[in-house]
């Protein structure tokens, strides 16, 4: 007698369910070459849990084509032996997490990490380093000198990322992160510093989460797309309430407030083409089990976000 | 033997100490008509434990000439008997707090419900009743309709504010609070409403933990300034990490990141010339000595924000 979950005398598989909600899966999970996979990216921090192998495999079993990578995995594997293992599976690279900290002076190698760190993007074949500005040094209410600080660590990175081709992409955190994580804080503010620089050179990261509460963000989006400044489109959904730890606030698309569709259609009409890269931190999408995050987000993407 | 404070064998005085943080004040206590006092409010959610006519008996000892109100302490009351208190305290009421909640199309009795809180500010002798605009509608995920909900409902209740002397003062408040607060993030935001009606009748609040991450912010308290929209001044600041309850993060001035006293001079370099209304909610403030709390409150107002 078959196994298969087809027929009317086959065995039912169980019925599918979205993590972490708990809730029956609204759709079915595309299965591997489907096209609508083609510019899905799973962000390494949406599997924390998983060593950077387990990701790739993870990866490879769901047909999600292309993958966000974070440093202390990638050094923890050792970045020869990361770089070969992406190459082999042959998944495309959609950015590298994460450079910048810039604006703190009593941390005198940040320069020196982030030209480590643009030597890993190229290694590893990433188009682009997402830059976290840095929030005020301990004790200093000095917003806009910190603000002038991450802007001079960019142009001391700027010709070192071109030469190498990796490509600086200048993320605004929201506003919650100003004080303790990103002075950078709107669209349009790391837009204005990414002008200063050829677009090759320096991009901007859209992430729902940080921008979807801002009034200009379509505009903001329109003005980034027509200056080819996107350099990484990423999503997830904001959540509340709030959890304690207001780092691990995002939740899965669907799950929140945020209208993540139609941002993506923002993105698409201003001539974005890359990977849409899914990056959730949230303890209860952690404690998962990987492979029901993926098919979760797999199912969520079409509903949700195409 | 004197029991003053004065003099080489006098009784000596415990050194004040700063509430919540327990450090040792920093300097003496301001004393009642001291001129540095002269624009000074106590928000009444600040001293959230006491009832109304213990607030106004802490700003009467402290010498702190100005109060903002609160709805459900004066129903408490009575609305005509916390107009007569105030009154004969001589008191200014600096804000009535709040109107707003406007985005929920359930809410059928919002604006009947602003409409009452306009003629309570009008009774108090409150020259601005503080407006929030509310956040998305349950499973709603529509911001643009939301806004446009509050923009609709600030256009009914205008004339309304306008012909009993009531100024309302709409509030951006932080991003933070977008999904579940307040639809209003910005003040460019508050100001390209308030623009479409006469500035008697719409102005807007600057809370300094609402808008000093804003890369804008000074621009936009210039043009608030240059238009006469400045409707109320409120300080309290942003401290990290934020409390489990994001409502109650806000610190006593001096506590956190922000610069409030540059930000201070940008209103008063804006025009502005009312009230300084110390607005903090946080549960370590709440839990201590009312009258630290204000002698805290008049110490930092000299240190930190004139």
């Amino acid at each position: 007698m078959s196994t298969t979950a087809s027929g009317p005398h086959a065995a039912v598989a169980p019925a599918p369910v979205d993590v972490p909600s708990g809730r029956p899966a609204a759709s079915d999970t595309p299965a591997p070459g489907d096209p609508r996979l083609a510019r899905l990216s799973l962000n390494q921090a949406t599997v924390k849990r998983w060593s950077l192998t387990q990701a790739v495999d993870g990866c490879l079993r769901a047909g999600v084509p292309a993958i966000g990578l974070w440093r202390e995995p990638v050094q923890e594997m050792g970045l020869e032996h990361s770089a070969r293992l992406i190459r082999r599976a042959g998944l495309r690279v959609s950015s590298y997490c994460r450079g910048g900290f810039l604006t703190d002076p009593a941390r005198t190698d940040a320069l020196d990490d982030n030209r480590r760190a643009v030597d890993e993007a190229a290694e590893l074949g990433a188009p682009v380093l997402v830059m976290v500005a840095g929030g005020l040094p301990e004790g200093d209410r000095d917003l806009d000198g910190a603000r002038e600080r991450f802007a001079a660590g960019i142009g001391a990175l700027a010709p070192y990322a071109a030469e190498r081709g990796v490509r600086l992409g200048l993320e605004p955190l929201h506003p919650l992160f100003c004080a303790d994580r990103a002075v950078l804080s709107t669209l349009g503010q790391a837009l204005d510093l990414a002008e200063r620089f050829d677009p090759d050179a320096v991009g901007v990261v859209v992430d729902t989460y940080h921008v979807w509460w801002d009034p200009h963000v379509r505009a903001q989006i329109a003005r980034a797309g027509a200056a080819g400044r996107i350099a990484s489109f990423q999503v997830c959904d904001w959540i509340t309430p709030l959890p304690v730890d207001s780092l691990l606030g995002r939740g899965m698309v669907g799950d929140g407030h945020i209208d993540v569709r139609s941002l993506h259609r923002a993105v698409l009409a201003a001539g974005y083409e890359a990977d849409v890269e899914w990056e959730v931190f949230n303890e209860d999408v952690w404690s998962a089990d990987g492979d029901e995050v993926i098919a979760t987000m797999a199912r969520r993407h079409v509903e949700c976000v195409l």
